[in-house]
């Protein structure tokens, strides 16, 4: 059982990543990205006030610049030739002229680099010059977007752990169904069925299971009963009525990889108005999944979906495009947009999310994961989508 | 008791902006900071590819810029004039070209404009013009920290949410600890601890409490045994045995308020090594407290634990400096740093927290939170901090 990215394939990563730079016409780069270093280099850290960045030198070493609060840990478990570290933020010297000086010893001075963010940015009370206004390189380009496009067909590894996620999503949603009851708060249910989900985890993956992110989980997330026609709501504490409609959300980070799994349910009871949403709803998707082709354009799922809202009559009652990429962030891009012409390839991992939010009824989106196939996709998210497996009693 | 911030004091936080804004000589401002936005507005959102920002006008007029997915959602939790949505991102026309026609019949054009950045950034696949690029204004000027500075002193309102956060974190970390054991992972105690502590916390305080953020919770993150010496480890799924250092984490978000309380501890057993880091670590922290007084600058409170630890020779054994800012995100600016001459203030909430880490026995960190007096300080955090309470057997 796969649990972990292994060390050649973030090698391999490094290496394609070195590739594409040149490709840019850059001889090095300083990138600032949180998820594309965990990427590339295995660090899963928190970020804070205080900068970190991934280097890559003219000669290709790898470097990465971190506090000395990240020093040893980056070492254990960093995958780069070289942690260099700085005392704190803000410090007596600036952590950005201390990089300068990294930098200048990496061989930048003269040189074309890149990077992603012309300097670290944080809402944690960080201020800092720009890179380039302190950097001894010749010119600096962005090459902001060549890892994002490079997370966006998973690896056979990848998948691997994406499927191990929605399996423990699975459990964690069949949990949250198993304690929804009228008269019960959201977080008493939500806890219930992430604390046992997560313990069936841990006993089952034993300590080789590492989850950059949360265990198993499921939620509500305010989305109960009319609040439900928020497609964003944010936990509310509420606590569920007889005959409300619910939107839910489960998944598992297994090695800071995600999965999407989200069901319109009942509780007790399901009025003839939110049948009939619901099964909108359902064809919406189904006619989502028909259209998913590698080789065709992203916007042509979307616009099937639209073709189908505004048939029915029910284009005003949509909120949202019909999905996203996912991997180690929970939306990445492309999308399934009418303005996202992005290809379909292959070993995409993406989520199917048509919705439709009705006033004072309430919110209809079921989310699976899928992966995209030579010829079609695969959904990996299993969980039951039908109507009568999604009424709570 | 208080379970949220009130419609005056937002609409008070909107007119000391205003103020600020035209001190710094801005007729008009865009704001895409999420904490910030939540702070003028008390609009939770999950942030994501689809850009967000609050308008303040010409005519001091407040509106929220969201895509359709949030516009309900504003329209019923935020405390601002208007809200304005467009489609979805990427969609058909860029949202930001969107937001230039909302910027033009705000009365933008022609006048002095702050932003808190020059567009809407996010990892989660957004590309986008500047806004600098697309809007009608006359001029932008970055009044970046402006809101970050209001944060900085909290109201009484706002000091009675934290309190109450220190109350549930206390709980958290009381479960912690009576399930922390020899042989138990530290998934499993979170989970047992972290669940417990939050039904407590939700059946005491009612529906009216809402976390905007998580409820009770309490962690080792990794913290554990030689892996506590990791200043900011991950979780790692990680056994405890007897005899291994934890440095611990608790808190709880009462409408986005948070507090951290953090204590090293030891399973069943402690050595004369793991003792007398711990009194150094503790006596630190007592020089931490004694130095806290409004009037003087950060600094001078890192500069008396550095000279401690200085004296005691165990300068190389320190990895950040002793403290920050605390509020609605976990970090904030000003920081008990050598760097950072910011004056203490009374109503400033900091965290008080200097730590050692020796490689292969621990880390040694308390974390409390504290208030600025007129006086000097309180503590809000009560945890006990002496050997003796700390050892779990």
């Amino acid at each position: 059982m796969r649990l972990a990215i292994g060390k050649d394939e973030l090698r391999q990563r490094q290496n394609r990543f070195l590739q594409k730079l040149q490709e840019a016409g850059a001889d090095c780069a300083v990138l600032f990205g949180v998820t594309d270093i965990f990427y590339l280099t295995g660090f899963h850290f928190h970020p804070t006030e205080r900068p970190m960045c991934f280097v890559v030198d003219p000669s290709q070493t790898t470097r990465l610049f971190v506090p000395a609060l990240e020093h040893e840990h980056a070492e254990e478990f960093a995958c780069v030739d070289a942690v260099h570290s700085y005392p704190e933020y803000p410090g007596l010297k600036h952590p950005l002229e201390q990089l300068k000086e990294v930098l200048e010893q990496a061989g930048f001075s003269g040189k074309a680099a890149g990077y992603d963010a012309d300097g670290y940015g944080s809402s944690m009370g960080y201020r800092g010059p720009r890179l380039s206004e302190i950097t001894p390189a010749k010119e600096w380009k962005s090459v902001a977007g060549i890892v994002e496009e490079m997370r966006m067909v998973k690896s056979p590894a990848e998948i691997e752990l994406i499927q191990e996620s929605c399996r423990w999503g699975n459990l964690a949603h069949r949990l949250l169904q198993k304690y929804t009851k009228a008269g019960v708060g959201e977080i008493e249910i939500t806890s219930r069925a992430t604390t046992e989900a997560t313990m069936a985890m841990i006993e089952t993956l034993g300590p080789d299971y590492k989850p950059h992110g949360n265990p198993a989980n499921a939620f509500y997330r305010g989305q109960v009963g009319p609040h439900s026609a928020f497609p964003h709501a944010v936990t509310q504490n509420m606590v569920l009525k007889k005959g409300d409609t619910l939107v839910s959300q489960a998944a598992a980070d297994v090695w800071g990889y995600k999965s999407e799994l989200e069901r319109t349910m009942f509780v007790a009871e399901v009025s003839r108005e939110q049948e009939k949403y619901f099964h909108l709803m359902c064809q919406a998707q189904e006619i989502a999944f028909a259209h998913i082709k590698p080789g065709k354009p992203f916007s042509s799922v979307d616009e099937a979906v639209t073709a189908f809202m505004q048939d029915n009559g029910i284009q005003h009652l949509t909120r949202h495009h019909t999905g996203h990429n996912i991997g180690l962030l929970g939306h990445e891009a492309p999308f399934f947009d009418l303005g996202d012409h992005t290809v379909m390839q292959p070993g995409m991992v993406v989520t199917v999310e048509p919705g439709l939010y009705v006033k004072g009824v309430g919110g209809f989106r079921h989310s699976d994961t899928v992966l995209i196939t030579e010829d079609g996709m695969e959904r990996l998210t299993y969980y039951p989508r039908d109507l009568d497996s999604l009424i709570c009693s």
